[in-house]
């Protein structure tokens, strides 16, 4: 085998440094996850079909990665499936198992799967990889993680209250600005309602999304090119006129699509979040932002959408409410809200931002260089007390050149090494490197691991 | 879909306390593989097909999960391909990816294919899931974590010690009593070299382990039985003889096989490691096990076993050093040793013996009962303070029924209940139940999180 080795088209290796970097981005949020009482599940990488095929639409059926029947899958086809070569038609013969394709599906049917056993509010995380036959390109992967956590089985407000601190609390500890933009499906509704034009919400919202872009007039242009009547664009007009604060955006909403009792419940709704979230002081903006338009299709009350401030970028964390997660496995009026981090994004926007911390719990401190049997001895009983007192460190095995071992440490970022050769040996002491300032003092095993506490 | 959901047979959910007890166990042994300046990598899911076949056997080809090719694989195979209904011969033309069935192939080809970049020795740990197409029983499933410590490109017996160390500081951290058996492939090789039966290795070694539980005659009657000439099972009689400390044991097998060259190395590198090990005070014991055949197809020096000693169980983590794990992808002549910790083992030992700890950095210390808005108000002032000092806490997020919310707070094992209701409210002070002791105490904020400290 002469080739070299390579890994699926979309797939991705993880080397130490970004290992190191990716831990310190869910290290991070689990802290946060675990300070708010929110609790770790993990289902299999794989699911019945049966369970995943219909949930994401006919396109999300064939993104699903199906693994071919073990044994003889072969003889399960009649001949005339086989040469009938209708691959949707012989999935079904020849696979009754996918890969996850996201985490809410499989954690809707873990709900219901143990119903009996879970005490509701059901408060969890979950952060585990998921895949997708997706075209391959640039930040698009076939594998990666997904960063999820929910409330199912409570109504309150406080949860969604509660997902803002927490977005805010992941972000501050990360170092990075963001804004919260929050929207409500109920207030879109209203609106729509109010135009008379309940179903066309997604049309209305995204025209109004470009009204920063292009301009009031086109968006009424776009609005009635798509079939909007005359009479509901101008009836949309105030709507698109909102200003002030969050609280004077309300009560100009409160006018214009009060008397609509979806319109009404959404504003209350967003009310009291904002009440809510008053007392505290976030760090991040929060928005009430009536142009997010993000996943209409399941949500069915708050809307959240997280951008940082400092780059270009799309958004790097979202979710919302939705009132029936559970319904499609039989178990109906399960309200639920939810957040989802993308990792991947927020490592793009460390590394742009340059905040990966230089060492993480993940880094060697130390590196003894290993310069022969008796210096060797000596090291390692002073090495097995510095990890007594639980600071990474490590020898290097071989008795290999010193320029070797020192570019060893360099390469791995090793910030100290500790140097005993036959001086040090005879004085019972320690050469000690400072591998950024290439300082260098002489010093004992109890000084030694004193400069490392530091 | 009335149908309750399930999962694919053999693989498994965790819920959030096995979660916190699997936590408890992965976070204690990278704990410990980080203190030795290992370092984490990732592969992906998938690997092609080409990477993974031919590697495990025959049996292991089957035992792949191969993925169907993603869109229109139907046109692929040739219609006498088709009809012919050979499922391996079809599996070539409709699959090039497959799951992975170990850590062990994809790091070999990791380090093949990332070998310009990798500063060798290369210290890694990888703990990811692995999946195979096993018939699945008690304890045996078809996804499982595997825990992998891996030490390539150095030769050192250093590498051996550390990893005795690693098993020993795991183990004492989990608090499980265990020992480690040791072997070493050139001394099996020499044993089998001097009786003239070089190619035998495994049926001595198996023969050999049988001793204790068959008896001396027995084991000779089966020697011969499998075609080991009554010459060679007389000159492995002082062999089966050997007694007394690992160093006495040593003096024997000298005598006995330290004519071959294989021999001769093996008793030199297990005294090296013995002689390594000495100065450390292990927990674990360490035996020399001459009757250790664990992976005689690939180790080529060392072997280790480790076992539980309180409990009736397989091993619980095993390894030993390979001499060329990426010569099957063209770089040859790479040494490296490892071991693998059997987690699913492990967290069956450690509930048998009632050793995962009652709260873990995953527990929530503290809830707040919810009983009215001014009350919650109150609480969540306090709730945020008490975060802030990094207590996990929450507050149930329902103004439901107070039977309710305890009982919530006993089945998510929380020790400590806030109550605040319109009294506590009056004079800003918070009723604090311990919910194992039943002791109720009114403390204000601070006090409150002093106790939740301590």
């Amino acid at each position: 085998m002469a080739q070299k080795p390579s890994i699926p088209k979309g797939t991705r290796d993880f080397s130490p440094v970004e290992m190191t970097n990716r831990n310190y981005i869910f290290d991070t949020i689990k802290g946060v996850f675990r300070l708010y009482g929110f609790q770790p599940i993990e289902t299999p990488a794989m699911e019945n079909l049966s369970t995943l095929m219909g949930k994401y639409g006919e396109e999300g059926d064939k993104l699903l990665f199906k693994i071919l029947n073990s044994g003889d899958f072969a003889a399960a086809p009649s001949e005339q499936e086989l040469l009938e070569r209708n691959s949707i038609r012989l999935t079904n013969k020849i696979s009754e198992k996918g890969l996850r394709y996201d985490l809410t599906v499989p954690f809707a049917r873990y709900v219901v799967q143990y119903r009996n056993d879970i005490s509701f509010p059901f408060k969890r995380y979950q952060i585990q990889p998921v895949w997708r036959a997706d075209r391959p390109q640039k930040g698009r992967y076939r594998e990666f993680y997904q960063c999820d956590v929910d409330i199912v089985g409570s109504d309150s407000l406080l949860n969604e209250m509660e997902l803002v601190q927490i977005v805010d609390a992941v972000f501050t500890k990360l170092k990075i600005n963001t804004v919260v933009k929050i929207n409500n499906r109920k207030i879109l509704a209203g609106i729509a309602e109010v135009i008379g034009e309940k179903d066309r919400i997604v049309d209305i919202t995204v025209a109004i999304d470009k009204l920063d872009k292009i301009g009031l007039e086109k968006v009424n242009e776009e609005l009635l090119e798509k079939g909007i009547p005359q009479a509901a664009v101008d009836k949309l007009q105030p709507i698109l006129h909102l200003s002030g604060s969050v609280s004077e955006k309300l009560a100009q909403l409160e006018t214009a699509i009060g008397q609509s009792e979806s319109g009404a419940k959404g504003i209350a709704e967003v009310r009291t979040l904002f009440a809510y979230l008053e007392p505290f002081n976030l760090n991040t903006e929060v928005e009430l932002d009536l142009t997010l338009a993000r996943g209409l299709n399941y949500y069915t009350g708050a809307i959240f959408e997280v951008k940082a401030k400092d780059v270009a970028m799309g958004s790097i964390c979202g979710g919302g409410r939705y009132d029936d997660l559970t319904g499609i496995f039989g178990m109906p009026g399960v309200s639920g809200v939810g957040i989802s981090f993308g990792a991947d994004r927020i490592y793009d926007v460390l590394t742009q931002l340059q905040l990966f911390p230089a060492a993480t719990v993940d880094s060697t401190k130390l590196l003894f260089v290993n310069l022969g049997v008796a210096e060797e001895a000596f090291c390692l009983s002073i090495l097995a007390a510095i990890r007594q007192s639980g600071i990474n460190a490590e020898i290097f095995p071989d008795q290999s050149k010193m320029k070797k071992q020192m570019t060893w440490a360099n390469n791995k970022n090793i910030p100290f090494v500790a140097i005993v050769g036959e001086e040090e040996l005879a004085q019972g002491k320690i050469n000690l490197k400072n591998m950024l300032s290439g300082d260098q003092q002489l010093v004992d095993a109890q000084e030694l691991i004193k400069v490392l506490s530091e």
